[in-house]
C-alpha cells in the first residue's frame, strides 16, 4: 500500500471501498400533532429507509444531542452510521454543513512511537499524519518494565492515561492543522502489539507477562472513542486489531492484511523484526505464527554505540573487500554520534563480507592494528575514530557486542526455519518476503542475508511494508473486505508455540555462525555487493 | 399480580421464568501453554457451551477485572449473562461463592415517589422494597415546573444527578439490609411516566412540553447501570419501559403487562390517574391508548385542603342519606388534617349521593347552615369543625373546589368514553376496568361511579392493579415472555391524539354533570352505599 498521504488505492488490493462508518445527509419528516414519534426513533426510521437497515440503534449520549438540532426547522441532517450486515447504529448528528464528509483516525499504537493518520472515509485518502513519542517511554523503554510498573498502586491506570493522553495531543495537532474538531471524527482503528493494546484498554498485563502468557482479550469488541477516552465523537467504534497471544500482536494482523499474503496462492512469510521477532508464515488457506526473543540487539537497543535513527545515527555502512576501508553515512550528514539499527546490519555484514569478522563472529584482525582496542569488555573494531565523531570518543563494535548480535540473528533465522519445516516446508519454497515495521523498512535484505538472518532468497523476493501497523488500520477503516479479513486471518492463524526442545536448539547453534553452518544454505554470499 | 413481598406467581399470568440476566456457575479450562486462549475468550467459550449460544460478548469493564480472579487456581466461575437469541453478554464475573444467585433491582420512578423492589431473579421472588421521596420535588411537585427548572443552565443534570442519587441512596438502604454489595445486582429494570424517564436518562424535555409534543426517546435500548449512573454491576442491562408518547408513559406500559389484557380476548381498559388520565382501552388484536387533562384536582393536589395520603389525612367518608351526618376516617386514626384523594373522591361522591350537592354540584343546603361557611371564595361545606382537627381550623370544600373536582372527573370521563368511541364500541361493552397506580388502588370504584368519573360497570369488573409500575418493571426482569409482551404492546399501541373538537367539547360538557347529563348511563347510582 502505498504510504504517502493522498487517494488510498484500494483496488490495486482487490479491496471494496466501505467504510466503517457511512457518512449521509438524510430527509428527516418534521414532528407534528399528527404522528408523535419521538425525535431518536424519528431519526432511525429515517436512516433505516435511506440505508436499506432494518434496526437502527441512537445510543443514549446521540440521543442526548436530539433536542438541540432544531427538528422542526431543518429536514435534513447530516448522519453518521456505524452498519453491520443490516443493521446500524447512529455515531453522530448534525445539521448539513460544509464538510459533509466522515472522517477517521488510525493508530499505530507502538512502544516507542505512536502515529496518527486523519483519513477522509469517503474518498477515501489519507489527509494528514502526526508522530509523538509514546509517553510510556518515562517509565520503561521496554515492556517489560512497564508492565512492573504496572502493577504497582495506580500504575496500570497511570500507563493507560497517559497513552490516551498522548493520543489526544497528537488527534488534536493534526484537527488544528486541518480546521476540524476531534469530535468530527466518526470512527477510529488502533493497532499495536498485545502489550500496548492492553495498556489502551486498560487492562492488566499480570498474565500476559508470566507462564503460560495469556492475554486478558485476544479480539476487542463493541469499543468506542468515549469509552477509551478517546476525543473523537464519543459514539466512535474504535477496532482494536486483535492479537493470537503475548507475543503475537495487533501490529502483526496489520502487517498480514497489508501484505496480502492471505489472499494469495503463493506462500508467503511476514517478520516483523522488534523487542521479538515475530513471525507468519501461510497463503490463502493457512496461516501459521510464531514469535520468539530475537530483535532487541537488531534494533540497536543493546549494543554500547547503538541508538536510534536520529540525526548523527550511522545508517549506512560500506567496508572495502580489499584495503578495509570504512564509508559511512549519517542521517543528515551529521557528524556521527551512533550507530541506528540499519547501521548495525550493515556493519555486522561488511565486517563479515570483508573478512575483518570469521564465520564464528571474531575479529580477524590481530592486537595491534589500528583498527583494534582492547576494553575492558574484551577486544573490539574500532568503527570510527574519534577524530571523527561528535563527542571525541571512538564508536566501537566489541567482540561481545558481536556475539549479542550473532544470537539475535540466529534467534530470527531459527524461528524463521522453525515455521518453515514445521509445515513440511523448505523455506526456498518462499515467494514474498515481507518485512514489516519502521525498523525493517531500512535493513538492506542484501546485508540481513550476508549474516544469516534471513533465509537466502533472491532478492526481489523482499518485499518492505513500512509501517504496516498504520497502514492495516487505515484499511481497516475504509474497507469491509479489510475488516473481514482481519477476522478471517485470526481465526485462521495457528499459533506454534515455540517449545525449547533438543530440536530448536540445535536449529539455533547451527544458526549461530556468520552467514550459517551449513553454507549451502546461502549460497549468493561472498558476492559482491557495491 | 400479588403485590406482597415473596414468591412471585407467574403461572397464574402464564408468563414462563426467564429472567434478564441468567446467573449459573459454568466451568472454565485453566490457562496452559497449550492453549493460550486470552481470559475474555476463555471465558466467552466456556459461557457459549454451557448455555448454546453463538456469540458471547465480554465487555470491556468485565474483561478489566479477569486477571484478578484466579483462572489458574479456579476452574468454576459464577457468570451472569445478559441473553439474547443466541448470542450473549457478560454481566459480571466471580469466583463461585455462597450466594450463586442473581439479583435485580426494580424501579418505580414516580414523579413523587421511587418505590425500589429486590428481585431474586433465580426462584424468583421479591426480597425487599424501600420507597423514597423523589428528591426532584424540592424543584416543584409537578412536572412542567421542574421541565423548566430543567432548562436553565445545569438544570437537566442537576435533575438527572438527583434522581439518579436517590435510587442509588435506595439500594444501598436495601443491600445494607441484605446483606448484599450493590454491585452483585446484575438487572435493572425501570418504569416512570415520559418525563421521569426522560430526566433519568439525562434526555431534555424542551421537545416533550412544547406543541406537538415529541418525546427525545420512545424506546430507550441498549442501556446499562453504569451508563445511567446506577451502582449495580456497570454492566447490568437496565431495561427502561418504553412511553409511546409525552402523556402515554412507561408506566402505563407497565399497566397493561400488568393487567394481561393484551392477552385476553375480553375487552379491557385501563386508566392510570395521576397528573394526566391515560387510558388504555383494548384486547390481543389491538390497543388503543389516549391521554389528557383529568387528574390534578382528583389526587388532592389542587382543593385547598387536599394532602398525600399520609398520618391524619381523611382517607374515607360516609354521609347519612337522613340525618346528613359525616363519619370519616384518618389514616392511623390521627386528628383529622386534610383530605388525600381517594378521601375526596368519597367525600365528593358522598355529597351528592345525600343530596347535599346537586346535579350541577352547587350546595343544597342555605345560607346560614351549621355546615355551610361563606368564604372569600364563595360558599363552602364544613367537612369537619374546627374543634375536631389538629390545628383547630375546619377543613372545607368549597363549591369552586367541587367545580374543580367536577372538571376533573369530567375530563376523566370524556377521555374514556372518546377512546371507546373511537373504536365503535360502548362503555358497557367493557369487560375489565383496571385501575393502575398507587392512588387509584384507594378509590372505592362505587364512589368514582356515583360521581360519573368512570362508566357504571358492574363492580366485579373493577380491577385494582395497585402499583402496576413497579409491578411491570419486575415482571419484564424475570419473564422473556413479559419482555416480549412490552415490544409487542408498543407496536400494537394505536396514539389516539385527543384534538379538541366539538364533539369532544359536547362530550365534556355533558360529563360536567353528577353524574352526568343523559342519567340513563348511570343506573346504579342512587342506590345505597354502605
Amino acid at each position: 500500500m502505498d504510504e504517502r498521504e493522498g487517494q488510498i488505492d484500494l483496488g490495486a488490493q482487490e479491496l471494496a471501498h466501505a467504510p466503517l462508518v457511512a457518512t449521509r445527509v438524510i430527509p428527516v419528516e418534521p414532528p407534528s400533532l399528527r404522528d408523535n414519534t419521538a425525535l431518536a426513533e424519528r431519526l432511525a426510521r429515517a436512516v433505516s429507509r435511506d440505508l436499506g437497515l432494518t434496526q437502527v440503534h441512537v445510543p443514549l449520549s446521540v440521543a442526548g444531542g436530539l433536542s438541540d438540532l432544531g427538528f422542526g426547522a431543518n429536514d435534513r441532517f447530516q448522519v453518521a452510521v456505524s452498519k453491520g450486515t443490516d443493521t446500524g447504529r447512529i455515531v453522530s448528528v448534525a445539521p448539513p454543513g460544509d464538510r459533509a464528509a466522515g472522517y477517521g483516525l488510525a493508530v499505530d499504537v507502538g512502544s516507542t512511537t505512536l502515529v496518527l493518520a486523519l483519513v477522509d472515509l469517503e474518498r477515501p485518502c489519507v489527509i494528514d499524519r502526526f508522530s509523538l513519542t509514546n509517553p510510556q517511554m518515562a517509565h520503561g523503554a521496554d515492556i517489560l518494565t512497564r508492565a512492573h510498573f504496572a502493577e504497582r498502586p495506580g500504575g496500570l491506570e497511570t500507563l493507560t492515561r497517559e497513552l490516551r493522553e498522548a493520543i489526544n495531543r497528537g488527534l488534536a495537532v493534526i484537527c488544528e492543522r486541518q480546521a476540524l474538531e476531534p469530535g468530527q471524527l466518526v470512527a477510529g482503528a488502533v493497532a499495536g502489539n498485545t502489550a500496548m493494546t492492553h495498556f489502551l484498554l486498560g487492562l492488566s498485563l499480570r498474565t500476559l507477562i508470566r507462564e503460560p502468557y495469556i492475554p486478558v482479550v485476544n479480539r476487542p469488541e463493541g469499543l468506542t472513542a468515549g469509552r477509551l477516552g478517546l476525543n473523537l465523537a464519543p459514539e466512535a467504534p474504535v477496532l482494536v486489531m486483535p492479537n493470537k497471544g503475548a507475543y503475537l500482536g495487533g501490529d502483526l494482523m496489520a502487517g498480514v492484511v497489508v501484505s496480502g499474503m492471505a489472499r494469495s496462492d503463493g506462500l508467503g512469510l511476514l517478520v516483523d523484526v522488534g523487542t521479538n521477532a515475530e513471525v507468519v508464515l501461510g497463503q490463502r488457506d493457512w496461516l501459521v505464527g510464531a514469535a520468539g526473543a530475537a530483535g532487541p540487539a537488531l534494533e540497536g537497543g543493546v549494543v554500547r554505540m547503538g541508538m536510534i535513527a536520529g540525526p548523527g545515527a550511522i545508517d549506512r555502512v560500506r567496508i572495502d573487500r580489499e584495503t578495509k576501508t570504512i564509508k559511512y553515512r549519517t542521517i543528515e550528514d551529521r557528524p556521527p554520534k551512533g550507530i541506528c539499527g540499519s547501521g548495525l546490519i550493515d556493519l555486522f555484514a561488511e565486517m563479515f563480507l570483508s573478512g575483518l569478522l570469521d564465520f564464528q563472529g571474531k575479529l580477524t584482525i590481530p592486537p595491534g592494528h589500528p583498527r583494534r582496542l582492547e576494553t575492558d569488555d574484551g577486544p573490539a573494531f574500532i568503527v570510527v575514530t574519534g577524530a571523527e565523531t561528535e563527542n571525541g570518543e571512538p564508536i566501537l563494535l566489541s567482540e561481545i557486542e558481536v556475539d549479542l548480535l550473532t544470537r539475535s540473528k540466529a534467534g530470527m533465522y531459527t524461528i524463521i526455519s522453525t515455521v518453515v519445516q514445521s509445515v513440511g516446508l523448505t523455506v526456498d519454497q518462499i515467494d514474498r518476503f515481507f518485512v514489516a515495521g519502521t525498523f525493517g523498512q531500512y535493513i538492506d535484505p542484501r546485508m540481513a542475508v550476508a549474516v544469516g538472518m534471513v533465509p537466502d532468497l533472491p532478492l526481489d523476493r523482499f518485499v518492505s511494508l513500512g509501517n504496516s501497523s498504520l497502514q492495516g488500520a487505515i484499511l481497516t477503516l475504509i474497507s469491509s473486505d479489510a475488516r473481514s479479513e482481519v477476522s478471517e486471518i485470526w481465526q485462521k492463524m495457528t499459533y506454534l508455540e515455540m517449545n525449547v526442545n533438543q530440536d530448536l536448539m540445535n536449529r539455533f547453534s547451527a544458526a549461530r555462525f556468520l552467514p550459517h553452518t551449513n553454507r549451502n544454505r546461502f549460497p549468493s554470499v561472498g558476492t559482491t555487493i557495491a
